[in-house]
C-alpha cells in the first residue's frame, strides 16, 4: 500500500491493519499478541532530504519508505511468550527486518493484568489470607499488579507481577481504595501462578514481620476525607463563579492533518503507544529550531527501604506507555476554549487499529503580558498580550495522574510543562504509630504514603538553522578585583565565560554559576550580536536519582544521575533507559551507551554536529497530607529560549492590546474616599 | 481626626492632607518638599490585640493609634535640602516623634530630575559637546537622569545626578531613543549646577577616551527594527484572533474596602509609595498564614567595569519606588477579564494627596486543571479545574518595567510572579567593533546593552497558624548502603533530615539536596502526620550577587549574597538594604542588622518566635537580541505552599469541571482516518 501523507505522519488505521496482516503470514500457526504497531520513524538522512523538498511543497520525491516497528509476543510449544520486534516495508507489503528479542520484556499489559488480578483473588493462600483479616461486610479486595522493578531477587527471564492489595470500602466503585491499603502482598509469575503470599512490614521496624498475622481492624479507619469522587464529597464550595474564554472569530491556529501552523510557528504533532505525544520538525518563521521533541522517559523510584518496596520503582514510559494510557479528553474538563483534538491510534492484541480518541488537545491560552513599556516622558503605555499554544496530553499511570503541555509562544519560546495529580501510592502502616517513619508521610490514620522521586527526561533533538549544531556551557563569572592586569576597579565587573562540549557525555546544572546550556549553530552567525545563532535551555532545577549508584535503581535508569545528557544522534536513540525497560538488568541507558560508544573508538566530537540534548527534571516527592486524598498539581516547567538567534524580539509585531478587542468587565466601580463594596454578596 | 476603618488601611487623603498640615505648622517659616506621607503601620503587637478582636468583627476596641510617616525636605538658609521624619498621631494631631536625617537622601523625585535636565541642556559645555556631535537635523537630545551609585569616587553628602545622554531620532515623541545612546555623559549637582561633562567609553578598550571628540556618524544607524511604539511599526501580525474571558455570573471575590474575601482566602490589600502593593493578615479558611507580604526592594547592578558605569545601579525601591511609579493599569489591556481596581494615594511636593489611579488590578484566572483522577479500573474521570486570584501591579523604573502578581490558589498556595519588560538601558559603542566586549550584547550596530542583575527581594512575615514560628530546613538524602548498622539492602533508601534554624543568618538554596525552608509553628502539630503545621518556600533558583563582597554593591545591598535570610521580626525592619539607599554608603542592610545585633547581645533564638524570611531571587541578564527594542517578559516565580498544614487537599472541595458550566467549543472535528483541516483559512 502507498501513503500519500507526511512520512511522519502516525500510522493509519489501514496501515496497522496491513502491517498485522503481513506478520500474521510469517507467524502463520502461532498464537500472536501485538503489542506494537506504531511508524518506525524514517532515517534522518532521508527524512533531511524529504523535508529540504518538503518545505518547498514537492513531497513527491525523495520519499523515505513507509515502515512499521512491530512488537509481537509468540506463543511457542513451551508455552513461553517470545518477543519478536519485527520492521515492515508497508510499500513493498514486506519484512525487512525480525529480531527475537530474548529476555527482553514488553511493557504492561492492561489485559494480561485483568488476568493477574483474577489468578490473584482465586489462589487459596490469598483467599486465606484474605479471610484472616476479617474484613467489614460489603467491603472489596482491589489487587493492584505492579511491574517487579529488578532488585536482585528474582529470575527476571519472566515476567513476574507484584500485587499490592487494597480495600474498597464502599459500595461505590470510585470510592478510593488506595485509602485503605492492606498488608498483604503477592507475587504471580508470567504463566498466572500465585508464587509467593506474604506480609508487609506493617509498621516502623524495618523487616517484614511474618509474626503480624492478624489484620488490625483499626486501621479500618472509614472517612469521607479520603475520597475524592463528587458522589462521596458531597457539598462542594459554590463559591467559584463560571469563567469562560470565548473566541468569536475562531482560533488563531491552522491545523491540516498533524501540521499545526500558529502564529508562525509550524510544527507536525506525532503520537505513539509509549512516548504519546511528539512534536516534529519545530519551525518558527520557517527557520528550523528542534527536529524533534519528546518526553523520553519517566521514572518513578520510592524510597522505602523495606523489602518488597524497593520493588516499586516505574518506568512510566517504558514500562507503561504514556500513549496507551493517555486519557480521553473532555471538552470543558480538561481543556477551556476553543479546543481541536487530536486521536491517536493503537492497535488491540489481535493485530486491529484501536483508536485512543481525544488523546491530544489544542487549543490557545491567554499569558498575561507579552511585552509593556510606559514613556514615561510622554505617560503612553505600549502593551501587547501574550497568547500560547497549547498542546496537551494527559495520562493516567496506576493511582498518578500526569499533564505533559507544551506551550507555544509568540516571541519564541517553548516551555514544557508538566503537573503531577492523582493519587499517592500508599502502604499500611501499623495505627498506633506516630509519623516516625523517615522514609513516609502518615496522610490518614493506618495509610503511609512513603518518599518517591518523580524523574522526567525531555529528548530535545535540536536544528538550530540546520542540523549541525553544537552545545555550548556559558556561566557568568565576576571578574577578578585587586588584580593589576584586570580593569575593574570598583569590583562590579562580571563577564561570561563559556566553553563547547566537545563529547558525549551528561552535565550538571549550577545557578550560582548562572550555568546556561545554549544549542547553537557555529556556521551561523548572527550579523548584529557578532555568536552563533542558538537557543537555550531554561532548566528545572531538581535533585538527581537519590538511589545509590550501585543499586539497581540507577543502573536501570542511567539518565537521572544528570541534569543534561549530550549525545550525538543516532536513529532510534530514544529512550535515556533502553527500549526495554520491563525488568531490565540495567547498563541499557544514556550512560552506558556513551561508555561502550568510548570504549569501541566509535566515539565522535558533538561539535557542529547532529547533537541530541537530554534534560533530566523532576521531583523529589516527599508527600505532603495536602496531597491526599488526591493531590493539587505539582507543577514543573523547562523552557527553551532563542538567544541571539533572531534580530530582536520576534513578537514585537504581536498587535498592542486594546479593550475594543479583549472586552474586559470593571467589576467595581472606583470607591474613591470611602470603602468601596463589590463582587458576590 | 479619627478614622474608623481598618488599621492597615493606607492613609486616606483627607489623612495626608491633616498630616501636612500638621508638619506645615511645626516647621511655619521654612520652604517645605513633602516627599512621603504614608501610613505608619501600627506596632505589631498592638495590631495583633486588634486583629484578634478584630476577627470577632469589634473593631471598637484595642484600636492602635492611626499614624502618618511623613519625610520632608525643608530647605534651610544655607540652601542646603535638609531631611526629616515626622510621625504624627492622626488622631491627637500631634507630632509624636521628629528626626533630622544627616546624610540621608530621600528617593528619586522626578520633579528634581525634570530639573537636571534642563539644567544640563542648559550648560555651556553640554551645548558645545552636543554641538560637536554634529547631530541630523530634526534629532532631539534626550538627558536621562540616574541616581549616582555609591563608588567611593565623589562625596556623597549631597545628592549627585549621573545624565546619559540618547538621541530621539524621529519626531515621533515615543521613538525609542535608547537606540541611539551618546558618549556624552554629565554631572548635576543637588543645586543644579553640571559640575563635569565628560565622554564615555566608546569602545572595548576599557578606559574612557578623552582623546575621542567627534561622535562617529555612523553610530545613528537608523532603523525600524529598533522601534517598538506602533505608530512605527506598521502592519502588525494578524493572525492573533481575539480571546474574551467571560463571567457571566461576575467575579467570585468580595471585597469590601481594602478587604479581599475569595474562595476561603482572605487579606487585605495595601499600597505605599515604596514597596506599592502589600498584602496584610492572609487567612485561609479563617487560618493565619502570613501578616505581611511584600516586596521589599530589588537592586539592578550592572556588569561593565568602565568607569562610569558602576554608578549604574539602581534600587528601584529604595531608590525610586514601586508605589510611585506604578502604572496606571487599563482594561483589556493589562487585565482581562472581570477586573476590580484598587487606586493608591501619595502626596504632592506641596503636601496635598495625589491620587494614583488602577495601580492593583485584582482578577480571577483559569489556571488549566487543580487535581484529576482517573479510576483506571471504572474508566471515570474526576477533574477540577483550578482558578487563581491575581493581585497585579506593574511600575516603570526609566526603560525597565516591572510586573508583580500574587497569585492566590485554591489549594492553598500563593505564587509570586515577577516579570520583567520593557527597554534594555543601553550605552553606546563603536561602530565597528564586533562583540567582543565580555560584559555585554551588541543589539543594533553602535549599542551594547550591558549584563546587569535583577535581585529582588521579598519579605515574607509568616504567622502560621499563630506569631510563634520557627524555620526548619530540611534535606533528602541517600540512606547509607552497605552499613550493617541501616537496613537499605538495595540501596534505594531516602530519607528527610532536617534541623531548626536557631539564629538570625542567611541561608543558600542547594537543589541537589531537595533542601527546603519552611516555616512552622512547632506548638500545633497536625494530629495526622504528627509534625507541625507548616508552610513552605518554593525558591526561585537564582545566581546571588556577582560584584565583589569588598565593592559598594555589595556593601550597600547586603541581601544579595543569600537567597534565604532569617530574622526575629522588629517593627519598621522592613528593607533589607535599609530604608535610605539613595547615595548609601553600606551597612545599613540585613547582614548588618543581624551582625550588629550579635554583637550587641540583641540577638535572640529564631525558634519559636515571630520569625522574618526573606527571600533573594532574579536573574543574570545578559541581554539576547531578542530583548531588543522592548523585552518579552522573562518570567520569575516563587511559591508558598502548605505541608502539613491541612487534614487534606485543601482544594478538594472545589466543585468538578463540567462542559455545561465551562461552555468550551470544539472547532475541528475528529478527522478520522484522513487528515483534518480546521482553523483559520
Amino acid at each position: 500500500m502507498s501513503y500519500s501523507g507526511h512520512p511522519l505522519d502516525p500510522l493509519t488505521p489501514a496501515e496497522i491493519s496491513a502491517a498485522a496482516t503481513i506478520v500474521r503470514s510469517t507467524f502463520a500457526g502461532q498464537n500472536l499478541n501485538f503489542r506494537v504497531i506504531t511508524l518506525k520513524e524514517p532515517p534522518k538522512n532521508e527524512m533531511l532530504t524529504f523535508l529540504e523538498h518538503g518545505h518547498l511543497s514537492d513531497y513527491t520525491i525523495s520519499r523515505p519508505i513507509r515502515c512499521a516497528r512491530v512488537e509481537i509476543l509468540a506463543k511457542n510449544d513451551s508455552d513461553a511468550n517470545e518477543l519478536f520486534e519485527i520492521h515492515v516495508d508497508l510499500g513493498k507489503e514486506s519484512i525487512i527486518k525480525q529480531q527475537h528479542l530474548k529476555g527482553k520484556h514488553s511493557y504492561i499489559d492492561s489485559s494480561y493484568m485483568k488476568e493477574v488480578e483474577v489468578a490473584c483473588m482465586g489462589n487459596e493462600e490469598v483467599k486465606s489470607q484474605i479471610r484472616s483479616l476479617d474484613l467489614p461486610l460489603g467491603a472489596s479486595v482491589i489487587v493492584e499488579p505492579w511491574a517487579y522493578a529488578t532488585d536482585g531477587m528474582s529470575d527476571m527471564s519472566q515476567r513476574i507481577t507484584m500485587c499490592w492489595f487494597y480495600l474498597r470500602l464502599s459500595e461505590h466503585l470510585d470510592a478510593n481504595y488506595y485509602a485503605y491499603p492492606l498488608d498483604i502482598c503477592a507475587e504471580v509469575s508470567e504463566t498466572l501462578e500465585v508464587t509467593k503470599v506474604y506480609r508487609l512490614p506493617s509498621s516502623t521496624n524495618e523487616r517484614i514481620h511474618d509474626e503480624i498475622r492478624s489484620f488490625d481492624r483499626r486501621k479500618i479507619y472509614p472517612s469521607t476525607a479520603s475520597e475524592y469522587h463528587p458522589d462521596l464529597r458531597p457539598n462542594p464550595r459554590n463559591s467559584t463563579r463560571p469563567l469562560q474564554v470565548v473566541q468569536p472569530e475562531g482560533p488563531s491556529f491552522k491545523i491540516s492533518g498533524n501540521e499545526v501552523d500558529w502564529e508562525k510557528w509550524t510544527f507536525r504533532v506525532g503520537f505513539n503507544y509509549r512516548e504519546g505525544l511528539t512534536l516534529h520538525d519545530v519551525r518558527y518563521d520557517g527557520r528550523s529550531l528542534f527536529y524533534r521533541l519528546s518526553l523520553a522517559e519517566m521514572f518513578v523510584p520510592y524510597g522505602d527501604p523495606r523489602k518488597p518496596y524497593p520493588r516499586k520503582a516505574a518506568f512510566d514510559l517504558g514500562n507503561d506507555g504514556a500513549g496507551i494510557n493517555a486519557n480521553n479528553l473532555q471538552l470543558g474538563c480538561d481543556c477551556l476554549g476553543s479546543i481541536k483534538y487530536f486521536d491517536g491510534w493503537h492497535n488491540t492484541q489481535s493485530g486491529e487499529p484501536m483508536k485512543l480518541p481525544n488523546v491530544v488537545c489544542c487549543h490557545e491560552q491567554d499569558d498575561g503580558i507579552l511585552w509593556k513599556h510606559t514613556n514615561f516622558r510622554t505617560g503612553n503605555a505600549v502593551v501587547t498580550r501574550s497568547r500560547i499554544l497549547v498542546l496537551q496530553t494527559i495520562i493516567t499511570v496506576s493511582n498518578y495522574e500526569y499533564i505533559f503541555a507544551f506551550h507555544f509562544g509568540q516571541d519564541a519560546s517553548i516551555s514544557y510543562e508538566v503537573r503531577a495529580t492523582g493519587i499517592l501510592s500508599t502502604v499500611p502502616i501499623h495505627f498506633g504509630e506516630k509519623n516516625t517513619v523517615p522514609y513516609g508521610t502518615i496522610v490518614a490514620p493506618g495509610v503511609l504514603a512513603p518518599y518517591h522521586q518523580h524523574l522526567f527526561c525531555l529528548r530535545i533533538d535540536a536544528a538550530i538553522d540546520g542540523h549541525q549544531n553544537s552545545v555550548l556551557i556559558e556561566e557568568s563569572e565576576p571578574m577578578p578585583f585587586g588584580d593589576p592586569d584586570v580593569h575593574n576597579p570598583f569590583g562590579n565587573g562580571y563577564t561570561s565565560k563559556s566553553h563547547f562540549v566537545e563529547r558525549e557525555g551528561g552535565f550538571d546544572l549550577d545557578f550560582t554559576k548562572n550555568r546556561t546550556f545554549k544549542f547553537v549553530n557555529e556556521k551561523k552567525i548572527n550579523p548584529i550580536t557578532n555568536t552563533p545563532v542558538g537557543f537555550k535551555l531554561l532548566p528545572s532545577y531538581s535533585q538527581m536519582l537519590l538511589s545509590h549508584p550501585e543499586s539497581f535503581h540507577a543502573k536501570r535508569s542511567e539518565y537521572g544521575k544528570h541534569a543534561v545528557w549530550v549525545t550525538k544522534y543516532r536513529d532510534d536513540e530514544l529512550f535515556p533507559s533502553g527500549r526495554h525497560t520491563m525488568q531490565s538488568m540495567g547498563g541499557e541507558g544514556i550512560a552506558s551507551a556513551i561508555q561502550h560508544r568510548t570504549g569501541s573508538g566509535e566515539e565522535s566530537s558533538v561539535r557542529n554536529a547532529d547533537v541530541v540534548v537530554w534534560h533530566t527534571f523532576g521531583s523529589t516527592h516527599n508527600p505532603r497530607i495536602e496531597d491526599w486524598p488526591v493531590m493539587p498539581c505539582e507543577k514543573m516547567m523547562v523552557g527553551l529560549k532563542p538567544v541571539n538567534f533572531f534580530s530582536g524580539n520576534p513578537g514585537l509585531d504581536v498587535a498592542v492590546s486594546t479593550q475594543d478587542v479583549n472586552k474586559s468587565v470593571l467589576v467595581c466601580g472606583d470607591g474613591g474616599d470611602e470603602p468601596s463594596h463589590c463582587g458576590r454578596i
